[in-house]
């Protein structure tokens, strides 16, 4: 895979086709390429090519989704966009952290930056999915960012990121050889560790919500590889496998 | 002379009033104010309005000048923006750069950021009257920045520049309000964790060495809070119960 194309640019429920067109404009600057459209509300659309000015290349290669777990697949590390304050207990990273982050880790994989619809962003069962969240400062009087400017901050502080890299490249990021989780590997780790808790009455008739919560928040900010989920999911199936002998 | 005022925005012969609309919202969700208008093609123009998207306020204080030289009146250090190589002799400056010169003079001046036209840019006899000249880095294959986009990347460093002048830290820590866990608590965790493996025979008889350590390194490097660690030991205590109970 292209460096350009490791960094996936994941635009969910846009409401103006003029937006992805400009975003498509702002990522093709910034020398991004990879961008994937999660239910468009009107996409194709002509007013998404006027505005792309010359990157509808970027928007001839474009994936329509129907979902967010869709638009996810394969990558190992995902960060949303979130323009307020949100019940969501993720790390929070300034575009500069968040930037850093993106380009290690698509040296070796492929990673995604999450953008919500224009006026109310991310929900927070999208943000849940993610390994942390990027807040852009705004005036607080007036945080009323464009869906394409927040596109343009974001690439350039990847475009930065990937100069600066260039000028030296990384030691190798202390990661030992195994390959990092994927996205779908990382969901089927919390729905074995949902069953499990299920299996041994651990939410005691209360809503699982709150600690289904911090357990994703746990697992996805340890930036798990393979090995590990093998070993925790091995070691829920030994178990599961006692528990269910006994009965 | 308040802060917001004293940087000002300075966009010459612009074409697209849509642009200046959205030049202005790009400034004011950074907290800029003070923009200034040099012969612009269309003036006033609803489009401007439509697209400033409730950051009329600004333009309704905008002045509108004939010449560069009117605009830049009362300032004592300008920058003008370059999308490309000019045959000007002037020191270029990264975004980053020219932010910070522009924060540090505004403390007790006012100062200007020069924009040129849309196609065209500056011309070297305008940026002549610059200190500076700033290049925001593109894709050498595709530098088609917009006007308002290149306003936004600058207004951005703009403000992360006044953040750390005010010594607020730009984001949160991201933890939320639990307190870390203490060395103590993690290794209470791995013995409760190695307690558990040999009560499912995780093992089966190979050493516990290699997973053992995958595991700490896992845990580790998720730099768990005291919740987190209740969550998890809470859930081994209700497994061991039930396995206990039916052995």
């Amino acid at each position: 895979m292209s460096p350009e194309d490791s960094i996936r640019i994941v635009l969910v429920g846009t409401q103006h086709p003029g937006n992805i067109g400009s975003a498509a404009r702002a990522m093709k600057t910034m020398g991004l390429a990879n961008l994937v459209l999660v239910a468009p509300k009107r996409y194709p659309d002509p007013e998404a090519v006027a505005l792309a000015a010359g990157a509808d290349d970027i928007l001839g290669t474009a994936l329509v989704v129907p979902s967010v777990q869709e638009a996810l697949a394969g990558c190992t590390y995902v960060i949303g966009t979130s323009s307020r304050e949100r019940a969501v207990a993720l790390p929070e990273l300034s575009p500069r952290q968040a930037a850093e982050s993106l380009v290690a880790k698509s040296t070796h994989s492929t990673v995604a930056l999450l953008f919500g619809p224009e006026r109310t962003g991310l929900e927070n069962e999208e943000l849940q999915l993610c390994h942390a969240r990027v807040f852009i400062p705004c005036n607080p009087d007036y945080a009323s960012l464009n869906l394409a400017a927040a596109v343009q901050v974001l690439s350039y502080e990847i475009r930065l990121q990937r100069m600066a890299q260039c000028g030296n490249p990384p030691v190798s990021g202390g990661r030992d050889q195994e390959p990092p989780a994927t996205f779908e590997q990382m969901e089927r780790l919390f729905a074995h560790l949902a069953e499990f808790m299920q299996e041994v009455d651990f939410h005691k008739g209360k809503s699982p919500d709150l600690v289904t919560q911090r357990i994703r928040r746990l697992f996805l900010k340890a930036d798990m590889d393979e090995r590990e989920i093998k070993i925790l999911r091995g070691l829920l199936a030994d178990a599961q496998r006692l528990l269910r002998q006994n009965r």
